[in-house]
């Protein structure tokens, strides 16, 4: 662990469970990055359980922070993250920060997650969404979910071309060399374009339903530059030369119920992974294991996708320990979802959360890929076929 | 990991660098805790930088976060750990849901850290020293410095006699079981009083001057539980009895320079290792390894020095690999303290500062106790002549 490489992370802070921030700082601490930490709000508890304390940091107490990080010498992240910032004026302290960063620091590896909402539902302010606009320029990676894809290209995705045009717009208009969107239902289109290389993992059940499966989708810009970068040579010799990126997939068993704090530490994992200059097997920072891709040709690995895969294995891992220890729980703990009986008994719906809060503490090993190996890792499988659909 | 203890942390935040909960709070979740954070600060770094941004948690905040995680049902900490908190009504306000907690739960296990100042100076408001005062029997175990254990007991501790008139006065008027006080300079009355049997540490160097060493002392009312606690069995039986505590000590080397965040990281593992109703080795809720103390009569243990060994062992070799890498930075960033030329040049300062920061990261195999062992670990040695000096 002789490396120090510094990541500043500007999300939320929940005193209790493990969203934003308390769910992706500690994992990147563990997998040895030192991280500075700017809370954009102080709650009591993510807001999924209806009831929330606590506090907004405004715009004005955010560039404070920002302004004596500066004059103390203490700004010098090699890698960024942001998550959620609630509202437009917050967003753009942070935009202007970000931008100082950037053009301080080209090499600065800033993952933007777009924390807006999810399935139709804005939970940020509306205003938000051109800022993020503005800053995605500034992304070398971006991982919205399906509807903030949506909200951030104008582009309803109802087929394999919409699909297509959305991921042009975030590459060539925003820029954006590196997208992963996770957690995607596997919609029938979907499934139908999918080439049947991109093999489901090994705990596959034939019998399983479609409607079992969620789906994470890669993109990536590569630039090819020579015998310097060992890790690209597949894809300089495959056949998405002329191309417009590198798409990758895979399909991971959904599990279900709704648990909060997945994409922020997807994203915690992905930025962790994301080894861009080194080759394949990444010469981490930390003492994690980092399994070699399979040698297959589906199985080639771009820097990127080589992160997404690391990071849908961890993350899911930790997912089906977390269900496992809800379906532990008193049955008064885990009743289901039903909006009737929630509304009239709130402490129903705060049960089933407080038990689906992710189990990061218990399964820190996970985190550190102890056991992790080239046999048990959902590879990301190269989608050939993409831009041709 | 299957045992879920959660723990209550109500401390400090600062965005770079590691004091306050962000030293406490990465140990505790490696040590296989869930932690609640409640942050009573946010600010940008530790106060020794000189410039500092950000804004303090009112009283009214914190009363509000406490409000809803309670009627979310998710107050329900086994630990509790309490540090700096600036002001009197913050304080109070800490204070009512301590009480309340501990009306609840009787077997909480608090440790309350008065952070109030150091070597003669405070660096709170005033008006905590008496609402520190009133929390005192609440606390489990205390961790005060040298200063704090004055302030607490208006007992200056010039010699043997007053030494043990504020341990009695914590521990009979104030009803504490367990008091630490760490980071003792080894004052020759001290040292006078020292038996010859508590040993200073293996790589002890005899040339070395008294005044490279540190003390630590704890002290521990234990309460005799018959069979039921065969760790008490031999306390039970040693020259102890009709003394009002069991006191132990140990010195260790002294590290150059000052460094912040060092009692915060002190006072997590303390509370960490605390097993007070598990045999020695204790069973730990973590896959940290737990040393037997040598079975000689100067290391017989209580549960409180036990983890007194652990917390001093571990916190200690965590500065040894800070200093060293300290060390191993540019002159400029590594400038000795000296008032004149800091106030002339306050970044001469900052630099140091910066490179003083606890090395938690880069060394959180220390923390889980990879390679410590019976032979390696800095025992606190029972000093059975305490109460007859």
């Amino acid at each position: 662990m002789g490396i120090r490489e510094r990541l500043l992370s500007i999300q939320s802070h929940v005193v209790f469970g493990y969203v934003g921030g308390r769910a992706a700082v500690f994992p990147l601490e563990c997998l040895g990055y030192d991280v500075d930490v700017v809370n954009t709000v102080n709650y009591s508890n993510h807001a999924g359980y209806g009831n929330v304390g606590g506090t907004k940091t405004s715009a004005k107490e955010l560039e404070n922070i920002f302004k004596i990080l500066e004059e103390n010498e203490l700004l010098a992240p090699t890698r960024l993250l942001t998550g959620y910032i609630p509202d437009a004026e917050s967003l753009s302290a942070v935009n202007r920060i970000v931008q100082k960063l950037k053009e301080e620091r080209p090499g600065l590896i800033y993952l933007l997650d777009p924390v807006m909402g999810d399935a139709g539902k804005l939970y940020v302010a509306a205003d938000v969404v051109p800022v993020y606009k503005q800053m995605l320029p500034l992304a070398t990676i971006i991982a919205p979910n399906w509807y903030e894809v949506e909200l951030l290209t104008d582009t309803p995705m109802t087929d394999m071309p919409s699909l297509q045009k959305a991921l042009l717009i975030l590459h060539k208009k925003y820029q954006v060399p590196n997208v992963v969107i996770s957690s995607i239902p596997l919609k029938p289109w979907l499934l139908a374009g999918l080439p049947s290389s991109i093999s489901p993992p090994n705990d596959v059940d034939d019998h399983e339903d479609r409607a079992d499966w969620l789906f994470c989708l890669s993109s990536s810009i590569v630039t090819i530059s020579g015998d310097a970068t060992p890790s690209h040579t597949h894809i300089n010799g495959s056949k998405s030369i002329g191309c417009p990126s590198i798409v990758h997939a895979a399909r991971v068993p959904l599990i279900p119920g709704y648990f909060s704090g997945v994409g922020d530490l997807f994203s915690a994992f992905l930025l962790s992974h994301f080894q861009p200059t080194v080759p394949i097997p990444l010469n981490s920072t930390s003492a994690v294991q980092t399994p070699q891709p399979p040698s297959e040709p589906t199985h080639v690995q771009t820097p990127f996708s080589y992160a997404a895969s690391l990071a849908l294995t961890k993350t899911h891992a930790i997912l089906s320990k977390t269900h496992e220890y809800s379906l532990s729980l008193p049955e008064e703990e885990r009743l289901p979802s039903d909006d009737e009986l929630d509304i009239k008994n709130p402490m129903r719906k705060v049960r089933r959360m407080r038990g689906r809060e992710l189990a990061l503490i218990q399964n820190q090993d996970i985190i550190r890929g102890v056991g992790l190996s080239t046999a048990n890792t959902r590879w990301m499988g190269k989608w050939e076929s993409f831009w041709e659909n």
